[in-house]
């Protein structure tokens, strides 16, 4: 066990950069011994608080048609997969609630890898319960049942608790990494977090 | 001389990670063979385009929280001098009318050192043509007729064609590297936009 300060990893499904973290950063932080710390959540309430109610890719179109050339080429080079999703940004809600059960149940990493792959490198939509269902089996967890607990009202404060956490943090955008009191944002920053001494 | 793509530099002297990439750039392009084209521009009317009349650190508190932190950390990492300015953002318009032609004139690079110094580094207001003829005084030309040149109206529509030609680029924030057919946006993507090959 390492003694330095754990890394949050806060990401959004729909969120392309976050599916680039996502590959990125278990296998970095473990060759640096620090803990990473999966943190799921949706940015779609923190959009809305700044006067946003889609993804500023889709609002600003010169960003939206930058992000997605400079995604080509982040993937190219880290041979992460593509293709690039038919519907942007997919509801991410029911993927942070089954990540938060996921996490509980000690399979969050593996379930977080599955749901970017099949939203980024298969275009499926994440938003439809079958899809999410489908990935929790095909990791040999019991969807149907997972799909139930992530849904039950008595689960459902835990994802507001995320977006309030996130928010008190001074997260804007995802991912964001934060490091003792420190705030990373984007997948550029995760070395630069993984470095700090926090 | 390199038979590389060169690269352009396109900044505006009141960006914040404008100022870090312009101490960066010059020593790590040289280091890799490849020129570098300064492109002075303001990113005003492009921010106007999107609806924005400020600058969107400004806009956007927690954004604007994040980068002041953000870039005390690469400050300090890369051993870059920094005051954070009293007011943000300074206009920037003479600046890059002046870089421009600095431009002409051989002494860009040095120019655009110096009047980011003044801005991020000494907190004086580069929008002020005083402390503007004062910053090219001291790198020994001749400031007062250069101010003449760069507002004479033959000139400006120097700076206007710079805005235009941003704009054809997809350009939305500043900095902005071009390789050849290229864009890379920030400061964080110049080693990227070094390595591509254009």
């Amino acid at each position: 066990m390492t003694q330095s300060t754990p890394l949050e990893f806060w990401f959004d499904f729909a969120s392309t950069y976050s599916y680039v973290a996502a590959r990125r950063a278990p296998a970095i932080a473990a060759a640096r011994g620090v803990e990473l710390v999966f943190q799921p959540f949706v940015l779609g309430p923190i959009f809305a608080a700044q006067g946003w109610n889609d993804s500023p890719f889709n609002i600003y179109p010169a960003k939206g048609r930058y992000m997605w050339r400079d995604l080509e080429r982040l993937c190219a080079d880290a041979e992460i997969p593509l293709r690039r999703p038919s519907k942007f940004p997919r509801n991410s809600v029911l993927g942070a609630r089954v990540a938060l059960v996921a996490r509980e149940d000690g399979f969050v990493e593996a379930f977080t890898r599955a749901l970017f792959h099949a939203n980024f490198a298969e275009d499926q939509d994440i938003g439809d319960p079958a899809v999410v269902r489908a990935v929790i089996d095909g990791l040999g967890r019991p969807g149907a049942e997972i799909l139930e607990r992530a849904v039950d009202e008595a689960h459902k404060p835990l994802l507001r608790r995320q977006t309030e956490r996130a928010t008190a943090l001074g997260i804007f955008g995802a991912p964001s990494f934060v490091r003792g009191s420190e705030l990373f944002w984007g997948n550029d920053r995760l070395d630069a977090a993984l470095r700090f001494n926090g």
